[in-house]
């Protein structure tokens, strides 16, 4: 990797002034929850600016633990009340097969990847997740999405149940 | 929350035939972990396009287990080997006190926030995480930097042992 190269980019950036707002919580009260997929701009993708969204992000998009501290926090401490979940076609964690994945080095803990059977099975699964954590408030707006890589378009998840 | 609105402005985006790579390999062969903070956009900061670079994004940019299977499977399964850890200025985890954040509803486990006492102490706390997982492979150039919410500027992260 080419770090010196990203930190000139960096500078390109800062040197372009770009509208950071000066308060840390989200003026949307929003907080979006998708997978680490090189291909998802969540911001951009709901026409958002800086500034007004919360983004976690990890591989698949899960509702894991971390997802959830993430929440508390940004529900507790800087106000969020709606949480959208998006999921993506084409996703890595879709069919995949954990015994795929040797860990490289000596030492290795067994671990959950969390893969996804169907997108539409995971989002039901992770929205009832956040539906039913004691860490998130009972007040809170929840919706879930697939996002399709190949069109750009988000599409409105319906739970069958 | 208005989703109708957010749905809507989905649709604009896709309108505007945004420029999304086929492949789901990041071409950059890069993973940037960083915190969920509204006021950051880890893609733009870095002058990075769609397709270039995984990202994750948790409460501080710590390097939790969620971050580490994210890892797991983005090296594994999508070949990247570079990993930017990118944490910010007036964080919400800076002296956060995890006292002060109580579960809205019953039935709530304890929980670790991974506070950031220091973002120096952090970064380096997490680097050496990064370095040591086994689930990380040895060839992999990680670097970590700092971003300055109110400048906009990345500072490159030299620890001090």
């Amino acid at each position: 990797m080419n770090w010196q190269q990203l930190w000139k980019a960096s500078e390109h950036y800062a040197a372009g002034s770009p509208s950071i707002p000066t308060a840390g919580a989200p003026s949307q009260h929003l907080a979006i929850v998708t997978c680490m997929d090189a291909r998802i701009d969540p911001v951009a993708v709901f026409g958002l600016q800086l500034g007004q969204a919360h983004v976690m992000r990890n591989a698949g998009g899960r509702v894991s633990e971390d997802v959830i501290r993430s929440l508390a926090v940004s529900q507790g401490a800087l106000g969020t009340r709606a949480i959208l979940l998006m999921m993506h076609t084409r996703c890595g964690m879709l069919g995949f097969d954990p015994a795929s994945l040797k860990a490289p080095r000596a030492g290795a803990e067994a671990m959950d990847f969390l893969p996804l059977v169907s997108l539409e099975g995971g989002l039901r699964e992770d929205l009832a997740k956040l539906r039913e954590s004691p860490w998130i408030h009972q007040d809170t707006a929840i919706a879930g999405c697939i996002f399709d890589v190949d069109t750009g378009r988000v599409i409105p998840f319906q739970p069958a149940n």
